[in-house]
């Protein structure tokens, strides 16, 4: 498929590369910063443009993959037809942003967390997909499908329930880490330390569910080890508080 | 080493084995349920006590991997000699618990989750060291040596910060693994749709620093996510509660 891409952060990067990877083209990217689309462009043998008016009107897909409060005002520029299909990217924008905009139009929400920095297999990548009528799901499901192999159809309120279960599996997981890494620090230790330990706790959820393998003082009632981590924190009452809230919610599980 | 392990939960059994695996006799393993002790005991070819009064007085050291509040108690029973060291394993328990009840003692911490049925490499496993002497020091550190490349001198304040570290790295990171799982199933979602996340999270930091890769609508300052999740949660006040406390650290970073 011909493909616009609108966006040139971590998604756009990403999907970027795994539709061209695919065998399909992208034929330019946008960026209002020109710099930003042309760095992803040359990775893709897209053309970089920072114009919405220059969007090319013959492209069979346009995604939108931009900041979620920009996602409506680029559809509204785009020149879509009713052979083109329209999707955003995101998790918590709902499906029907784009109605106004676009005859066909859809959701295509990768359910991962992207660095341009780090390779990441797409294949593997849950690909959350949605669209305004069948025909245009099947289009959607089968270009989302040849970039992953576990694609699934899911309405716009289960796609925000997915993204709040992503932001607290993993952003608020990596400010657990971050805090980790503080209190290591505080106390002349390397981050170094736990990291074998923040591996093991993630491949454990692999295999288990994450109820049946919680561990610490808190599961096991240990009042004299959380005194001693309060304790530890009296300094720091944000950290304090936090550590009594997680822990009285583990506790009463 | 001639060892005998007081207990057999999570630690004492990967210990336990790790010790056997690396050429060590462990001669007896104690449990007040003697059905605990038969079944570690049989696989690393240890004898199987219930009764601390028939811990043989010949071993050179004495692994005390119990509840944290039973170290001191177990310690006091011990036949120890002066040529035999009194070891325990906790993360949040100081050194000089030990210190009435043996000439020479330390801690060997190792930072890990263990569960019995998921094997772990000790080998790359971090352990805190900490002795009662400098000679007793080097000795435990060639026993942990042996077991692990990551052996480190770790006092009993630093050993604290470490587990409470450990804490929010791994408990409350699987407890938030825990609460995406209950909202997936909430909206008919499975848990497995954010296993990629979830290991591409922990992986990231493998390599980078977490307040670098730090990800997610609170970081952005992006209000306008951070309410339409909060509606999401709104009869689930514990979770809007962590949500709101979370995202503010975050963005206060």
């Amino acid at each position: 498929m011909d493909i616009v891409l609108l966006g040139s952060g971590n998604v756009a990067t990403h999907m970027g590369r795994a539709l061209v990877s695919s065998g399909h083209r992208v034929v330019q990217v946008y960026s209002p910063t020109i710099t930003h689309a042309t760095v992803l462009g040359d990775t893709i043998n897209a053309r970089a443009i920072d114009d919405l008016a220059a969007v090319e009107s013959v492209a069979d897909v346009y995604i939108i993959a931009v900041k979620d409060d920009a996602i409506a005002q680029v559809a509204a520029q785009l020149p879509t037809s009713s052979k083109s299909i329209v999707v955003h990217t995101a998790g918590s924008v709902a499906m029907e942003v784009l109605a106004e905009h676009a005859e066909r139009y859809g959701v295509v929400y990768p359910v991962q967390t992207f660095s341009k920095a780090k390779p990441v297999d797409f294949s593997l990548i849950p690909v959350a997909a949605e669209a305004s009528d069948d025909a245009t799901y099947q289009q959607l499901a089968t270009l989302a499908g040849s970039l992953s192999n576990r694609v699934f159809p899911c309405d716009s309120r289960q796609r925000l329930a997915l993204h709040v279960a992503a932001v607290f599996a993993c952003n608020f997981t990596n400010h657990l880490y971050a805090i980790g890494a503080d209190i290591l620090r505080e106390h002349g230790l390397d981050f170094e330390l736990i990291r074998p330990l923040i591996l093991e706790t993630a491949e454990k959820v692999m295999q288990y569910r994450p109820k049946d393998v919680q561990t610490g003082p808190a599961v096991r009632n240990d009042m004299g080890t959380m005194q001693k981590h309060l304790a530890l924190l009296k300094d720091q009452p944000e950290l304090a508080e936090l550590y009594e809230l997680i822990s009285d919610q583990v506790r009463g599980r």
